[in-house]
């Protein structure tokens, strides 16, 4: 019993290649304010999005050796494209839980539609695997589903011109052809895109729901820690602070540390970086 | 007498994170048309531009271990981050020659400039390096350097965005601070930045030299195995093949031969992939 009890104040696994997960552990803090996070971002690796399946799967395994090395309860895979990638492959090999963004993001799209057109934007890598066309066409045969990749957005976003009018010009391109197929619904399918969500907004107009799975996976995370009896029974602590929080990082602590403070609702104190090869 | 024939007729290593030392490559190829090319690009983990010292240091010395394992005799860095971060690191423990882009696109700049005033664009990690301004100084140090990195330029050569008006604003902007500066001549330090050669002409105009470090990287190459005896004294195949060139990548290595048969004169027929981290 005692074991068990351990086990449910574990903490959550939450990795990405970079620092876009971290609006996915925001949800996870504000939706799960009991949950312990120990947060991995990839950054010497960064990014994902141009890389092929062998590689994801190859860092999605040593990522998850290294938060179980960390005694994780269960994994969030927090960043679109190893969701699409390396989920089907890595879930099977594991004896803990573990959710990617995908699934979440395709059932709110699915629900939030009523004309049936959905679009999806993301890397590259997310959108060749066509993984959300995938998920929706499961969830509702119905649905016709849109992909545009947008491969300028992250780098757009780590140069912080988020509402710039070079960007707008380039998202303008980007989402002219979804826009042509009368979507109205627009899955925000990397976990930079959020940080666009005004900017595409006044391009896309009031009429479309943008999806941010991030909120439907912290959601689906709770769901998924309660049915297997794993939801820590501590009381969070009043007022909330940043202790039950670790970051992890493969190269550039510092810099993740600076994007970290304007994502999250505290300052990290620690960043610690790690040889993410050598596991 | 044997063995030091069969020594020059090994190949020449040549590395970078992934295309934009095709651009190098091309000019060993033209100036040197004797000499066999090993070339390793590292997409699994490109790009290298925002990545730190200990991160890069330790990529090439992978690189330069899985070269030194195809028996090369001289091994050229064709990646101004990794030459301003590893280079100085890596030469040390090595006993056979290498060369970086740096030193030659700065003494290039310094025979170049009237004015001496010098621009220089790169990326991230390679303007805080100040590598090129170190070298420049050390050089002469009567010349003044301004640097700028430009993060966006290479996701926009990687998008074929080559002579975009997107491009042409963001260039406008980045080179915007140098050109107030008054530069007679400027450092294309990166290299995908050739590739955007004919934008960035048309926006510094005819008065700015525009340095680029690739093709006084081979003519160093040339001189250094005249020095050291390791010239390849077969006379090149008649007419030039593709023959001579190994090529391998640590991903994705169809996008790597689009990419590359866009810009070497020569159709690549096969690229290998390797797992770089085991080595």
């Amino acid at each position: 019993m005692e074991n068990k009890e351990a086990r449910c104040r574990a903490s959550i696994g939450v990795f990405d290649s970079g620092v876009g997960g971290l609006t996915v552990a925001r949800e996870i803090m504000r939706n799960l304010p009991g949950e312990h996070i120990v947060y991995f971002g990839d950054t010497a690796r960064v990014p994902y999005g141009s890389k092929s399946k062998d590689t994801i799967v190859r860092y999605a395994r040593q990522i998850i050796h290294f938060l179980q090395t960390q005694d994780v309860k269960a994994i969030v895979i927090a960043c679109n494209t190893a969701s699409a990638l390396a989920l089907d492959t890595v879930e099977k090999e594991l004896d803990i839980p573990i959710i990617g963004v995908i699934r979440p993001g395709a059932r709110v799209a699915v629900s939030a539609t009523k004309n049936r057109r959905i679009g999806v934007i993301g890397t590259e890598s997310t959108i060749n695997s066509h993984m959300y066309q995938k998920l929706i066409c499961e969830a509702d045969p119905s649905v016709t589903v849109y992909e545009k990749a947008c491969p300028l957005f992250c780098p757009l976003v780590e140069e912080g011109w988020l509402k710039d009018p070079v960007t707008k010009e380039v998202a303008r391109r980007y989402l002219a052809e979804l826009l042509d197929k009368d979507i109205d619904s627009l899955i925000l399918g990397c976990t930079h895109y959020p940080l666009l969500r005004s900017l595409i907004r006044e391009l896309v107009g009031d009429q479309i729901t943008l999806v941010n799975p991030a909120y439907e996976t912290a959601r689906e995370l709770g769901e998924l820690l309660e049915r297997e009896s794993l939801s820590n029974p501590d009381e969070p602590p009043t007022p909330p602070t940043a202790e039950p929080y670790r970051f992890y990082v493969s190269d550039m602590a510092e810099k993740f540390g600076h994007f970290a403070n304007s994502i999250l609702p505290y300052d990290i104190e620690t960043i610690q970086k790690i040889n993410i090869e050598e596991y």
